[in-house]
């Protein structure tokens, strides 16, 4: 036990604290601090995953001086930290986000043939000494263990103090690398094109969605259509601060795009998740074809991400999610062409609690345990009448910590036919630190709902109807742990649980 | 005492529920239900407001056979209710939203010469009858008291089930009226013409903004742009539920019309509230030049509406606001042309207090007290040096109840830069009635924000930075009226009050 850990105990004895928890299926820093993830990218000749990320390896908290931090992973759960494979140069630097793509055909010069193409490594990353940020690039050719930085940087500097977040693909069909970066205070998306990843020539602007503050951390990827041939662009969007519930927020927008402009298919603005916690989504690159879209947020919200429980470290990443698109019924007459997700991981199952087809009376409960604190649960149900005013009928799934002192309260409200989640804020008492999120959910033609959640120490991830809508939550108990799962109603002869499943995990 | 409010206040002595409270300057109906307003116009003869509201006269809830509730005032603050205006026919009908407008040269017909031109008053309104909507004219020739449905109704139907609220204004420069109504599970928002108000015909389609569920309450006008002789024209459309923080909310679009299609200045997402309890924001028509654009919304939110604590009467409208538009900062580089909003009530100040110019210090207390439980407050204050982690400096506004039991906290945390604002969750317990709402606000190059809040009993409507960014919200307390008002801090040297009052206001 390291003693910053044991002093934390200690304290946490004597004051109502969280007790130090650290997620299993969620990627967390050894020490110090995380936020955006960075330069995801697949190494298809080791059959690696490579992820990097915002990192203060000195402290748990932000600070200018930021490095990627770097980890690797064989299944896209188990991470191995290594070094900080790019750092800043002298104080008051920061190493910003940004992406990284592989250079098998060598465009950029970088590497010479000793480089296995499936080796050659650019990263493109914002760097702010101080009052300017402009896109610079590094190369790797170690397979993205420690990257030599460009001595020609930058390569793109438009003297402004807010152009940032470059994510850079390779466009098959105009033949060129194309980056999307923000002028995050303009609430532009800026597209630029290149040929050797050191020369960018600008295509076009967009602008789009709730503004908020500023954009930050724009991307492109082509997702596929389920259940077709066919593919639509999507192009990603954070918001911070100002986000409509606060804070924080990723949307998204579906168009085409030809090489040179993104072009929306309509007007209406999207999240990638609806919860408090899932922020600058970034997608993998090089992913195999057959792998299809793949994407990492982070799961915490900047209007108090500094101030949550830690010991010698802070933050974590979201799970990875595959993304697909499909004309999602978001309400009775329309279909909406949106984002289908679904958490990617590797995981033993320690125990299945599993209940079918029992209408739940009032008074009833049905109870899980888990050892864990670490488990995904299905919930599919029914409602078998229309109800409405002065009926309150509620659908109830508490999960309550060990100590029993705290409860999260996630359910359903038959007669509004919305979802609410309301996680304890006594534990971490901040005033940015809301309570209640919802979604509002468009059931099947038959009533009926269907609910996936992972919990993991500290922190779900839900998703609603097949992965139509997600909610990312992160959440704090005084003992850490979850360990009772109970479903309940208030009411007679109204939910029929199809299906209630809770699987226990272990990594 | 009626004999319900009795048995409601016996009940309450008993449990720890909300005490009646009717707030003075915002519109509660007398008894019965209230939604969305509607039909607001102004009669330019007798100098008098009109206001209609969707209304169930019968039960505090809201059911199927809607009503046009009516009530008339002389300064938009003290109302008179009279009979309900615009009545169902028979079971299982709902008179839904619409709009007034003073139709002087009797372009429908429905008038003679004995009616004078501004009490030649038509209404268009939404008819459900079950499983239909159409658009329907009823007229009034007693200016507005009662109304007499068209014969030849209904004036639009397209078949659809989802077609309604439709608000008509005259437009001059196209020399025809103009009726934007919604297609709601479609997301169109739809523009007709009309030389009568009885024959319609379609113009175009808009869309755009985050979707929700389904659009409602569409309305259009003309507003001034601050400083300029310039005007643009403002679309409103609510959305409810599925709002980005949970239920009902309205929104705008910012653009150019020219009599037949509206096209927006930009592709950004604006709300017209960022509060909980704002939606269904209709303008007045017929408004004289000099008073601009004056609109009304509800003040609550369809997932909870139905069950705040209530005796025989439930609801409330907002205050009246005043609209303009003006370029807004929203971060140190951009501004954006944005609504500017600003309450109009007439009330009497019984008690003024105020202290300017204090460095608030730790452990600092500026304590003011509310007899009526209904002031104006306004708070300039200025962030002194710039703070990042680990300091957590918060600048806290509470508002207690007489009882001392609950308290809404209202605040600022320097290291965030937004606005918190907690309600108790106690009294009105329910799962969607969250705690925290905040707001992203920009302040000056000096770092100095303006605040200015309106509270009235159990209603709290903020205004940031001259009225450019606004939050409505209801609250609960045990004793239903706010008595002490605290602006404390937990931090030196930083927050310097430049100025703080309370105006104690009765009617």
């Amino acid at each position: 036990m390291r003693l910053s850990v044991l002093l934390f105990s200690l304290l946490c004895a004597v004051l109502a604290c969280a007790a130090e928890v650290r997620p299993l299926l969620h990627f967390t820093p050894e020490k110090g601090w995380l936020n955006d993830p960075n330069g995801l990218f697949y190494d298809r000749k080791d059959d690696i995953w490579h992820i990097y990320f915002q990192s203060n390896p000195k402290n748990p908290f932000w600070e200018k001086e930021l490095h990627w931090g770097h980890a690797t992973s064989k299944d896209l759960t188990n991470w191995t930290q290594h070094e900080s494979a790019i750092n800043p140069s002298h104080r008051g630097e920061g190493i910003l986000s940004g992406s990284v793509v592989v250079d098998r055909n060598n465009t950029s010069g970088f590497f010479n043939d000793s480089v296995h193409p499936e080796h050659r490594i650019v990263a493109l990353y914002t760097r702010n000494p101080g009052l300017i940020e402009t896109q610079e690039a590094a190369y790797s050719v170690d397979g993205g263990y420690t990257f030599t930085k460009y001595e020609k940087n930058p390569v793109l500097d438009v003297k402004s103090s807010q152009f940032r977040d470059p994510k850079v693909m390779w466009h098959e069909a105009s033949n060129q690398w194309i980056m999307t970066v923000v002028e995050a205070q303009d609430y532009q998306i800026q597209i630029y094109g290149s040929d050797d990843l050191k020369n960018w020539n600008f295509h076009s602007n967009f602008s789009a969605g709730y503004p908020g503050f500023q954009f930050e951390c724009p991307g492109l990827s082509e997702v596929p259509i389920a259940g077709t041939n066919e593919t639509k662009w999507v192009l990603f969007l954070a918001i911070n601060p100002g986000a409509p519930w606060g804070g924080s927020a990723s949307q998204y927008f579906v168009g085409d795009f030809d090489g040179y402009e993104f072009k929306a298919i309509d007007s209406l603005t999207r999240f990638v998740d609806i919860g408090k916690d899932y922020y600058a989504l970034q997608t993998f690159s090089n992913v195999e074809k057959k792998d299809g879209v793949i994407g990492i947020s982070w799961a915490s919200n900047w209007q108090y991400a500094n101030k949550v429980p830690a010991s010698n470290w802070r933050g974590m990443l979201a799970m990875a999610r595959n993304f697909t698109l499909d004309y999602v019924s978001v309400n009775p007459q329309k279909k909406l062409l949106s984002l289908v997700e679904s958490p990617i991981f590797e995981a033993n199952v320690s125990k299945t609690s599993e209940k079918k087809n029992v209408k739940l009376q009032k008074g009833d409960s049905i109870e899980f345990e888990t050892k864990s604190g670490v488990f995904e649960f299905e919930l599919d149900f029914q409602t078998m009448k229309n109800i409405t005013y002065p009926e309150q009928p509620n659908l109830d799934l508490y999960i309550t910590s060990s100590n029993g002192k705290e409860s999260i309260r996630f359910g359903f409200e038959a007669d509004v036919g919305a979802f609410y989640f309301d996680r304890p804020t006594n534990v971490f008492q901040n005033p940015y630190y809301s309570n209640v999120v919802t979604a509002n959910i468009q059931p099947t033609k038959k009533y009926e709902y269907n609910i996936y959640g992972v919990v993991d120490q500290n922190v779900i991830e839900l998703f609603f109807m097949n992965g139509t809508t997600s909610s990312t939550n992160i959440f704090y108990f005084s003992d850490g742990k979850p360990s009772k799962v109970e479903l309940k109603s208030n009411y007679n002869d109204l939910f029929k649980i199809q299906k209630f499943s809770l699987r226990d995990l272990s990594v």
